[in-house]
């Protein structure tokens, strides 16, 4: 095919070779066009399929969300009754799933997580004769409805895969899932084996509704790139799971937490905001994001929530005293001010985990429950006009070294 | 940041959005420079650290190879000596792991390797220790020693989990690794209880020399994205054997054996090469390139072995024949010719394995066992200049849209 010139614009930071430029990161760099979600940075706003995530967080369920992001529209009564109908009776997980989560109980749950997802696609029947047709270049509706069923699945097993695994790691029983609970209410009754108190469900609805999606940050773009060469929808999501992981992407709301911990008391908040301004001083954890400018939109909900949730069961801890203090230093002081720094949907989120007796490690797992059906609504979107990705690094090294035998090196 | 237009030079297809131009696969984006191996696809020349391959195929080994590309230079014999002492140390597997590939044992073995790569870095301390380095910042000589003992586990174990899923898939009593074997005698130890063929050996060792790297397919792409967050080394080749597993990237060989089984006889190869030059027929396995527009140096090498594999040990299948007949037909098609389509090495690379009995479906975990040096290679230089991997999506959809009630939809 013949060359061509393309002019891409990035605010990213541009690293030279002989090649011609690399845009470090790929940062700006577009990979589609897409329908699922919007983020409008300055304004501080955010859209699935064009709502805003505040009308969905006050009227809707991560039940109704996710079917609005898989299936891009919200759903009438009867289709809505069928897919929560669908994804209660696809809860539960192979027996062959579980063994790998009990050989993984002593581990971190991302780990189990990757495994336990991987585990669960090598036995789905579906997911071989999609495979198969796939393999064969066949991707038309039969073979879709097969992906979307698949995409159900993955929906519905994550919240047990992380509840089975912390029932395991303290070795206790785990708890079947219930068809009678909703997805949240229910992820809560199997992790501690109780009928859930309806705030804290609200709360991890709340989280899971809005963590859904947020375009394509680095695990949805592993999943792009997993996907597009025609693997499977389970190794994609596993594979999104390795690089939510990593304390640059998932992860911010337990150091946020810890830091509300260490610091101990609001009366602090004043020297450890001043501490955060200066040159090389420990940033403020839950502050400042590379896309909102403004005050994230889940970090107001969040906020909101937070409050209601230890009106109702107390602070102990302080956590909530001492996050609003520090937001408070923050939103009043010119370093903050100046370089359009907010606290972001981290600052507020693991408070109300924290006091529901959620462990830290949980936190990025409980994420990626969330963030199931954005992956995979990007992957469907993307197999839509797929293309496997196949970029290109720049060779700067020697050439024909002659290879000399090992007694004379 | 302040906005900049870069320019970009791609073969690849553009598709437009309202954001700017897209290159569709990021087909030649570069995403960084790299000293590991570079392609000269017009001619036909691949060289690893400036070695070319078939230098390196002709004196070396895969544990010479795996040195050179994981330290950038080929090792004295003392370090040579100690890295393969560690490597052949290294080999076993953590009990737990074993469990999780005998859950997976009746699953295809890249779902297994998948999650045994997963689960053994679950549980290695050296990966937690230097997971913690990483978040906090930390990345110094100390670190990087330990990002190279961990790479290193990693290139020594997975043999041993292919090895181990096809005894139990078998239902055989997995065979533990000899450190008296090379990493290749080791592979076909284990996988086979016997004392393997010198010829046999001599094949996997090629194989697995071949297949060491190839600058940045998706599968090395993948491990980048997911080691771009800082999560870790296994998580990381984790993502990448999902991203191998995908028909459009390995799996080729497999194929390519398959269509010679089902051809039969060498007298049909002009048939079967003609249908394949006709509009919409079947492409021939095997044949063709993204990259290479000469004959592969690669195929050259196992074309060469294939030949002397048969020499000894027959061709019953008439493997070797038929691709052999075919190969001719293809050179001296113009179709072929014109298109500048040669035999790539896959098309070779198979018949030996089958005549070894190893299963088709092992095929492309093999491709992994070599791969993997290269994909944590490329993660450690990588590392050394850091940058999460954030593109964007371009936004198409509609917004603000009115939030319904279910009753009124
Ligand atoms: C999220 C984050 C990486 C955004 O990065 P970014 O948009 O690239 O912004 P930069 O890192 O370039 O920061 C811009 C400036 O604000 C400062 N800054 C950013 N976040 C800060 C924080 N939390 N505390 C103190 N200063 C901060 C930077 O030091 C920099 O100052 P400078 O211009 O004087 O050098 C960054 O805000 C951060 O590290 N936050 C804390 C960790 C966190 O909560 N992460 C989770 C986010 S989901
Ligand atoms: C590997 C492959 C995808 C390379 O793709 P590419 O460089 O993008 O080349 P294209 O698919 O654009 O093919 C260019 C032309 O050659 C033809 N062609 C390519 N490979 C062919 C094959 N194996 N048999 C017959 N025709 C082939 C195409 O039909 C096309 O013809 P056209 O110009 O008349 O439309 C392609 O050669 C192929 O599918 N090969 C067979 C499968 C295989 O062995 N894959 C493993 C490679 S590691």
């Amino acid at each position: 095919m013949s060359e061509q010139a393309v002019q891409i614009r990035t605010g990213g930071k541009i690293l030279q070779s002989p090649c011609g430029p690399i845009i470090h990161g790929l940062e700006d760099v577009l990979i589609k066009n897409t329908s699922i979600s919007d983020i409008d940075g300055d304004k501080g706003i955010l859209w699935y399929r064009g709502y805003r995530i505040e009308d969905l967080a006050q009227h809707s369920t991560y039940e109704e969300v996710s079917y609005l992001i898989l299936y891009g529209k919200l759903p009438t009564k009867k289709d809505f009754e069928d897919y929560v109908s669908r994804l209660r009776k696809n809860r539960d997980l192979r027996p062959e799933t579980i063994e790998v989560i009990r050989n993984l109980a002593k581990a971190h749950p991302m780990f189990a997580l990757e495994a336990a997802v991987a585990a669960e696609g090598a036995y789905d029947e579906d997911n071989h004769k999609l495979a198969e047709a796939l393999r064969l270049g066949r991707y038309k509706a039969e073979e879709k409805e097969l992906a979307y069923k698949i995409a159900e699945k993955l929906v519905a097993k994550m919240p047990t895969i992380v509840a089975y695994h912390y029932r395991l790691s303290r070795n206790l029983d785990i708890v079947k899932p219930r068809e009678d609970l909703s997805h949240s209410a229910n992820f809560l009754y199997m992790m501690f084996g109780k009928e859930p108190d309806p705030l804290a469900v609200r709360g991890i609805d709340l989280y899971l509704m809005l963590h859904a999606d947020h375009e394509v940050p680095a695990s949805t773009f592993t999943a792009h790139v997993v996907a597009s060469t025609l693997s499977d929808l389970y190794s994609a999501v596993a594979a999104a799971v390795a690089a939510l992981k990593g304390p640059l992407h998932g992860g911010a709301n337990e150091m946020a937490v810890r830091s509300y911990l260490e610091i101990g008391d609001p009366s602090k908040a004043r020297d450890v905001v001043e501490a955060a301004t200066k040159p090389g001083g420990p940033k403020l954890m839950g502050v400042g994001h590379r896309v909102y400018k403004a005050y994230d939109p889940r970090a107001k909900i969040f906020r909101e929530f937070s409050k209601n949730y230890v009106a109702k069961f107390g602070d102990p801890k302080n956590l909530y005293a001492i996050a609003s203090a520090i937001e408070h230093e923050v939103l009043n002081h010119p370093y903050f001010q100046q370089r359009r720094l907010y606290p972001n949907v981290d600052f507020w989120s693991g408070i109300a985990f924290y006091y529901m007796g959620v462990p830290y490690e949980y936190f990025t797992p409980i994420f990626a429950v969330s963030r199931v059906v954005g992956w995979v609504a990007h992957i469907l979107e993307y197999w839509e006009n797929n293309r496997i990705f196949r970029p290109r690094a720049c060779y700067v090294g020697p050439h024909d070294l002659q290879y000399v035998p090992i007694e004379q090196r």
